[in-house]
């Protein structure tokens, strides 16, 4: 039993893969199961044995990918309660997990719209916690420094600020030819922990002058 | 001839809107010119008197799109030599311009390997000139602040932190029910130049607990 099980579970392991690399590829609605049975070399009954569905497909993918992210996350933290350790440890598991995994975090971003129902509610959730865990981080954080000084960052915009420099790495790092992961966690950390922490920057607004405001992207 | 410009412009600004709209709801693959004369009240022949093919379209939003930002962007700097300033009014612009076109940042970022060949070249060259513009900022910002202790970020690093920052609010952000777009340009500055020129923090890092160095998503 044990061994039919780990057969089981390296072969949707396999397709699991491929299909994110399918999907990131041509898309989602235009990838066909037909493809990942060519990519994977798995017949198209063999596939349907492991799935109903392109849909449940794309599913499990978003929902393996943070599930992996959460739960490697978790036992991460489960020993270190210094706020600025706790970071670290957020920004580098989430790095080190997507730099390996660049096809899902694709999919991740690219196709989270395109599940609908039970399979996006479950998502939703799974997203909903994880971005909940960032937000205890921040507000550790923010209440372990007292010393900050000037009007606080508003924590949804650090939140999301912070998933935007770390998750946008899909767009431009390729490993082996920029630097090392350890060296780009420390620059994130570093970028992001001055940035929160650090007192407030001197005012800089000006009087808007670029337009109305809400331009025209077609207004020149 | 003037009256018949201006209209032709007119005409062109909307389909353009619509079009993006359309292929931030379906993506462009699975979007159909027909989507598009449905959504406009534009005929098929209307349409094609404008573009001759779905993929001139998508070019057009693109190009238009980069085209506004960076000559937005350029004659706001003009008259200003202070690089934090500089800065500041790189971010304001970027912000302004994207909450008002979130359609088409939707599809800037989703889209940007679907154009091929000449359009995907002049594309690329257009967004490779406003990256080397965000960088050069960047520098003279550093260059300006020789105070700065500790080993600086990688210049690349920050170029494409400050992107990934700015550009994920298509993912988070609803004007009218976050926080103003004033407070939010304020918030994103401050987090950046704090981070960016903000001294080293002491190191954090560890020794990696969390499995091995390119971890698989599916492993547990």
């Amino acid at each position: 039993m044990a061994a039919e099980r780990t057969s089981y579970d390296e072969k949707l392991t396999l397709i699991l893969k491929t299909a994110a690399a399918v999907f990131a590829e041509k898309g989602y609605h235009r990838a066909s199961i037909r493809d990942i049975s060519r990519a994977s070399g798995i017949s198209l009954s063999g596939l349907y044995y492991y799935f109903e569905s392109k849909e449940e497909l794309l599913y499990l993918i978003q929902d393996h990918s943070f599930g992996t992210l959460v739960s490697n996350l978790k036992s991460l933290l489960a020993g270190e309660s210094d706020p600025r350790r706790r970071l670290y440890l957020f920004v580098e598991n989430h790095l080190r997990f997507f730099v390996s995994n660049m096809k899902e975090m694709k999919v991740l971003s690219h196709e989270s719209d395109s599940l609908e129902g039970e399979y996006r509610r479950r998502v939703n959730e799974r997203k909903r916690r994880y971005t909940d865990l960032c937000t205890s981080i921040l507000e550790e954080l923010r209440a372990a420094e007292s010393g900050a000084s000037g009007d606080p960052i508003p924590t949804r915009l650090a939140v999301f600020a912070l998933f935007g420099m770390l998750n946008w790495i899909y767009n431009w790092y390729r490993p082996g030819r920029d630097i090392p992961i350890d060296e780009m966690v420390d620059g994130m950390v570093h970028l992001f922990l001055n940035g929160y922490l650090g007192g407030a920057v001197p005012a800089l607004s000006g009087e808007w002058s670029g337009g109305e405001g809400t331009p025209s992207i077609w207004r020149r």
